[in-house]
């Protein structure tokens, strides 16, 4: 297959999909911390915070597939794959082994906020590019920092 | 908190939480390795295709969920990190870009039933240790032979 | 297209094929049975009776499905033509015409218990051969069992 | 329990008898003809073909309930035992063994084609008789002409 | 408001005018009686019978608000009012106190038997004046006789 | 069978006894009348009232199952058919043919106003006799009141 | 593709090809007359009327697709390109800009009236060449007969 | 009435009203150009892509309902009218007849990216007189461009 | 923790307690018992009871949450434990092995009197105390009795 | 529109007009109290307090509607405007800025406590004037004591 | 706890804190205007305006949700207690008694059009210190927006 | 009714019976125990733990029907009277009173790795005898690991 006519200029193209491409980076690794998270964790607030990890991930895999998607409907290849996602992820990681609860509350505060920076700057990035993924991309973040609010709340 | 008391002797223990991880690194990049070919695929079969992975990817994920809360359950830590993932896996790996839907059907195929020998023998591995775990793995690999078959009988 | 690769050796994947044929050949002739049960009712319990019936088609409909598709996700093909499920079901059959409430429930329990007689012997054969395929007779029979308890319950 | 007492005449029981009779035989062996190939398909269109093949089921089944249940109310008995639907179907029956997809299409054309020729003939029969079982038949020749075009259009 | 502009001539308007408004009485006092049954049952079969009957309550009230807005849409004036089903009714009534289960399933065969007799007169009578109406009415009459069948099928 | 074993002394259930088979029979003539509206409706608001009658319907239809089980459970046979509602009803009776919207709002007004009227006067006199009917009859009241209150604001 | 092979006769086809052609044009510019009234209402009865506006679009929606797939199933192409239907149209037009609601509901009930009155030549034009079609008609005839009855007893 | 007061300027007004309308036709035409193709395809893949257009057919639908309720909530009458949207549509329009399913899709990759096009002009065109239209067409853009990458992957 | 501040007296208090951990026994062993017969039960009428009972085990479930949080809610701790309800029970016990279906009726309508005696105490007990109590315990009443009568209407 | 005519008397409907609007301005500060604490909350247990605040929202929205409708239904104005309730409300106000998860826990409470109190005599009140209020109060206190335990239990 | 860490400068803050508490107030004014005017409506249109003041509610009430989150997502305390709403709320307020439908109809829309002018110029704020607030708050100005011309058509 | 005839020989059907009846005892007092905390219970985290508590209910009380229905279906009389819960029950009992939600989570950890330890000899002894037995235990195990880990996990 020819690669997809883009309906954006080179320039364009070049921004907006470098601002994809990281998203879908920090998501997909955002949904593997949560789970790591979800599965190794301890404490008190075990059941509730078990279950808000969830609501983290379900948000990670809905975003990843709408950057993903969304790059390769404007004519970018999106690279998902896990030796991509290790290599390139700037998501602080966690250890192996037992968390507790107060120490992943900290940790997912933490991963939140710096992910939201980078989305912050893609939001910029992408305002002049194309407006149709500068959309996409607020709407993601205003659920970031919705969950970066709830788990700093807890803090 | 101190490490959960499994059920199980230390020697089952061991025996089992290898088969646990082993199936967890296998299903996650499953999923990666699924949702990859699920952006980048083109060819005359492109929708179908594209949707049939996404099942490969719901039953990764619900298969990850369950293999890994298996472990924690008896006292062994997941480990669902994207280095680890990245370093362990042995899947085959897609390359970067656009997939031929013809390919990306050769490719699940072989994916699929090189992770099915590998359950294969986590099942046989399980049966003395853990009849429980054992019951978990026999209903993924179900599952997975079913999509193996699905997509065999594309190509 | 060639044969479905087979995760079975040879004499594994004869036994194990040989089960899930006899297993569709009766699943299905259980579904033609009650159905035939179904409509042809008479008696003072025949709501009741006409209702139960279709638990038992259900049942059996969704027992076929498993088992076939089982079957070719292992290499052998499943044959649920009607001059074969003629020619080699070995449940009894019903008389044409009117059907009396209480000789339905006591051919039923009969039917059921003959059924499950040979799915257990299909349990067994399956045991070393592919215990993926014994775990989804063990469940069949389940079913199967509770059925025939409670057409039993009602002589 | 005495017979049913028909609303209807002998003579137009007989005929209006007949045709449901008939359209059971078509059915319950339309929807094992449909299964079988849903089971043994192979092909590039492996996918949609196979769950296609589901709708044709699923038709065929709720259809065979409604004649079966219209005989019955009318007086008549269905008669929709394997042994009856083996030797008197007119269906041309499918090879064991696997499918291709494009025969399976071809195949399932041709079947329904005939299915609604002898449906058509039904429905000329049963105007004067029964009117309410033609009304019948009627919605059910509608569903079997869309799902012929259908197939039809893929050849 | 003018009357309701009917796009059929007087003489079918009448023809089919009357063909509803007997449908019309004749289903809200199948649905009376039956809901009469319904509460003052007794006996054995008390359940399902109690149960049972409230399915021709459902048939009977969707019934009626069908004949009757076909009756308004054709430019006829439906009465369902109490007065006039009490006195036009010709459904055999049932005794006030306590029925016993084998003597409602006997009524009730009964009254539906008398119903369908006059549905299939309406039937014929609407054939050419109104197929729209024609229509409405056989699907009413295939409903009935279903549940004439399987209340005679009891007794 | 016998009378159903009242929970009540004799002169409870004869105060009891009435107040349910009258709130029975205002309940079933309402919505007799409610439908009749509902049918023979004209005027500008023809859509809003026709639809809002069948919200009285069906409140009153739900009261008629729990006034006549009600009164079952406590050993009185109810009575709803047709001959005695026709017979007994206090409520005003519309005229038979089209009814203009702005009159059918005034008499539902005025018919609920009534019904409503003589439940107070059964809550009162089963306040002693049988708390658990009153506060059913409290509860259908309320609702009725509820309506009383929407067709009045539309006057 | 070769043309679908027709169930029908070329005079049968023919005639029944016309109905549904004509059918077809006429539920397209239903739905596209109805939207725009629907946008572009205005008066005291603009929520109920807009919302009313909404049922009729999506009967003469769902009455498109059917009769299309009709027209191809029977081996004519069904054509509903935006000026065949211009062309074709037989619909009075609305004007451009605010529309009253209450010319509104006259003009849709005038509109109904002569989309009805074709559907009345159309079914009695298919009755001999093909019962099918002209089930498929009545049905839609009955939803367009009620809908118009709404709409007059507004006026 | 008096027109709508619009919460914009005259001239912003005018900017967004012309975009609004131009999408209106766009997006109405886009449903029947989809439908056209939905009913006369055919081809191997005729089952997905016969599936695949009613998505195009929905997301049209929903987006003209979206533009045209915008337009007047600003104040200007959206026109649906069949002529105009035969008359101003610039969607390249489909042969009458059988369309072959790689025709199809490449017509419809076509149509979409000229739409796109469009849109994007649209989008260009509101961002200083309204951002809230802007934001409605941007949305509505987004699903047009992931259509228009589905299809042309299939090329 | 501080007992629960009561908004009753503690004369109140008392009574009120004392019906609420009066009916918590009631209906935990309600529930019991009628889980027993939904297992061991026998005879023509097994399908109908052992779904009927299980209607029971519902209510008795639901009312014991209600009455438990009740208690608790107005300063009373609720004992529900194994021993406590073995002790206190006063509903008469089930012989163990195969149950009768006409020895189960009458033994639930039976065991549902005896439970409705002890009910109507204590709604007259609490009418003054707590009448919030009180209306919990009349709505139980009410689907009690309502039970009662359905049982005691099969024997 | 003339005041909807009562159907208490002029003494009744003071007492019961009164007991509904100072439900009502309790139940309208509580909804707002309990949205300002689910916003502006902190602390270690801040997921689990924000959603069960969440739960007494709903409660007191539901309330609101309740008492509002019911006091119109009896002729009488309920006022629930902003100036009513700032002015009128007796439950103690939070501060403004973040609110520490115990300190909410506490003062909800506290505010249950005194709304509670309230209700009890509304309930007193209305006992004899109208017990069709009285019996919504009822059922409202139960659901405020129901929180008022499971707020308190946490303290 | 410390403030949360806001991702804006102080001075984008303090611009979109204004706005998001502006906003906040007018929301939850708006939800008790349109309730106060939902209980005490009165006229010929009030179901229709009954119900469709309850969109409006159910708007304003989800839209009060996501801006207070907003605000305390990004750092700033939101005020939604019931004395700061009738301080600060700049929405004309109604008279207390009942209401007619037309003057609710006026009523509505020019408090929805003072609303919408303040979310307008709240956009414009936010547009570069936020622009995820503003694209909030853009989302619920499209709402009001369509709400405001709904009930503008009405007069 | 004779005693339903068992497909196990009489030494298998006595090992096997022992192993469910003992399961059997094991999950009602494990629902019992669950409740009597879920009501009684004080602390901090309250709310999750009450409602996590219920989780423990549902599983238990699933279990049981399938351990007791599975008895009966293999002619094994199952006793689940509180009588015999009571005296062979091996649960460590709660105290009465209040219950601090941290002792709740230390004893349902002890009490879920009681029942699961006799849980994993069950399914040790059911092995030969009964692997249709076995599999339900098996699958009933993993819940209960899984909930001891989440119990385990908050000490």
């Amino acid at each position: 297959m020819a690669a997809v006519k883009s309906p954006l200029s080179d320039e364009a193209l070049k921004v907006t999909g470098q601002a994809l491409q990281g998203a879908l980076v920090d998501l997909i690794d955002l949904s593997l911390v949560a789970k790591q998270a979800h599965w190794n964790l301890t404490g008190r607030n075990f059941k509730v915070v078990h279950e808000h990890l969830d609501e983290v991930v379900d948000l990670a895999r809905a975003g990843q597939d709408d950057v993903a998607e969304r790059a390769v409907a404007i004519g970018v290849n999106p690279d998902g794959r896990a030796r991509t996602v290790a290599d390139r992820t700037e998501i602080p990681q966690l250890e192996a082994g037992y968390l507790a609860d107060d120490k992943v509350v900290a940790a997912i505060t933490d991963v939140l906020a710096q992910v939201i920076a980078r989305f912050r700057e893609r939001i910029a990035a992408t305002d002049e590019p194309d407006p149709v993924t500068q959309d996409l991309l607020i709407g993601i973040a205003r659920e970031l920092e919705k969950q970066h609010w709830m788990f700093q709340a807890q803090t």
